[in-house]
């Protein structure tokens, strides 16, 4: 038995790459890198890379070959010029982008014979390593299963379905998650900042309501999967009555109210839609139906 | 030493009202109840509760009156007429309202010699009495402080200050971050639900990745109050590229995106404002600067 970590190329080494393959040495992977900016290699060297002068010299190197590239314009221009290298190896793809960009490089490297995983880091580059740090993964499960132990080193490992769309698709649904929250987050801190509220002060008390906050979503997305929205606890009709609050609380003390405002609005499309004595759980109908513009 | 909790009136018997009762009555508190609605009185006299004719007569059983009903209008509805009767006692107002609502109350209660904490119940009906579940509170310590055991019944008191508008505040800044949350969740729910995953998949995913975003807002929280915002991490337009995979994603799946669309023009301001290369943090710039509309 062959307990040697086995070889890896890493392809792209901007921040993330970079943190890749430091990462991949130090568990013992021998790892060899390549980019096209040839400087940005020489500290991995340092950490005992091993270097290539083309991208084919890299591919040829290893089974496994992972590439994170600024987006899939760049994964082809280093890419294409050298796919024939790839046959009959595991591409492994953690540059970002959308369902339907991982669904074309799907496609092109099946009609090259490659075994392509497409993925997404759910973490900035201090956090590649960390066993708490999500990667999704997205493809045929057995290439996923294959070089599972290798990309555990990186982060938790999670695989999402065989659909290469998958983790690009999660990764912009967790995104827009994030940006909603730190939004949100932003605006409630300019609001007790508007009465000498600290935000150091303030964001401890809004992380403990953000855990009350994800059980009201485990309860909802029951509701979600059963596409019924009991009221019990918060109306719609509720929810809209205090927004008021703090939509004057909020343009009283000079904050841009566009956020809060827009929140509002899609509450009432819910609320003209029928479902203002329902649960919040049922704003999904109302994005599940856009207004034509 | 008297160890027998302190008799309480309970007026506004709602859905909250009641929930606030039947804790105190629990926690062996002599508890008078009035509602302007009578028959509501009857589960709570069932437990134990004092009747009261009239809302002077409930205000004459205790030296503590909590009040909780529909917002500040119902609230001068019920204790106008009887204001008298409350000089030296200790009104706390778990009614939902503005810090503007709150102030006139506290004016209001001060002219007729009235000791007044304006209050924000952070949970619903069922969470009241968990102590982990946050009340909020704002006014005269001492007054906060006098009845601090008593209000420790009903959930974890959090004393905000001697501004009586801060609970609301907080209410309105908390509330908004949910809103934001929830919404955001919905709609990443809306998008892979659009490929066939099951909300109840989705959210432990999402809640996973919400416990990683509060990292970066206790990271942001500093670099707020520091007003400086550097972008080692992920920088404002690195996220203006990353938005627009999620905008093409879920417009291709018929999901409504003017939340991502108002989330981007709001990064494109901070971009815009200078801060491109900074942290998600400098957001807080373009928020505390609106547009003029
Ligand atoms: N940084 C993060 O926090 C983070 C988190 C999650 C996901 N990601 C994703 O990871 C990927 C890489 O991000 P990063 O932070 O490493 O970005 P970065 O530091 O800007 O690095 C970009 C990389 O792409 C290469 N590249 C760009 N255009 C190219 C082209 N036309 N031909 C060949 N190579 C090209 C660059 O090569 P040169 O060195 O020659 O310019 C560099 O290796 C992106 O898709 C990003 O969305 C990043
Ligand atoms: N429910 C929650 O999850 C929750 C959470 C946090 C905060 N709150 C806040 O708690 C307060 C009460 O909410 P709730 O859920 O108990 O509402 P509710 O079930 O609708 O009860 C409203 C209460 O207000 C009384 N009321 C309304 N208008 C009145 C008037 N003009 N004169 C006299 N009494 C009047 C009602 O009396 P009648 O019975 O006679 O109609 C009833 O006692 C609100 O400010 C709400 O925002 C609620």
């Amino acid at each position: 038995m062959n307990l040697r970590p086995p070889a890896v190329t890493v392809i792209g080494l901007g921040s993330m790459g970079s943190a890749l393959a430091t990462v991949l040495l130090a568990a013992g992977h021998t790892t060899t890198v390549w980019n096209r900016s040839t400087h940005k290699t020489q500290p991995l060297l340092d950490r005992g890379a091993r270097p290539a002068a083309t991208q084919a010299e890299a591919i040829a190197a290893s089974e496994l070959i992972i590439v994170c590239v600024l987006d899939y314009d760049a994964l082809h221009a280093v890419l294409d010029p050298v796919v024939d290298s790839l046959a009959g190896k595991t591409l492994v793809n953690l540059t970002s982008g959308s369902p339907e960009q991982a669904h074309e490089a799907d496609s092109w490297a099946r009609a090259h014979g490659v075994d392509y995983l497409d993925g997404a880091i759910l973490t900035t580059p201090p956090g590649v390593g960390n066993p708490e740090m999500m990667f999704f993964y997205s493809g045929a499960p057995a290439t996923f299963e294959a070089h599972r132990p290798t990309l555990a080193a990186l982060g938790d490992p999670l695989y999402l379905g065989t659909d290469p769309g998958l983790a690009c698709l999660y990764d912009s649904a967790l995104l827009g998650l994030m940006w909603s929250t730190m939004t949100g987050w932003l605006h409630g801190t300019a609001l007790v900042g508007a009465e000498k509220t600290a935000a150091t002060t303030f964001t401890p008390v809004a992380i403990r309501w953000l855990s009350a906050v994800t059980g009201f979503m485990t309860a909802y997305a029951t509701q979600v999967d059963a596409g019924r929205y009991p009221g019990d606890d918060a109306t719609v009709d509720v929810q809209i009555a205090a927004i008021d609050h703090l939509l004057h609380a909020a343009a009283s003390r000079g904050i841009d109210n566009a956020l809060p405002e827009l929140l509002k609005t899609i509450m009432e499309r819910a609320s003209a839609a029928g479902h203002g004595s329902a649960s919040y759980a049922s704003v999904i109908e109302t994005l599940r139906n856009p207004v034509r513009r």
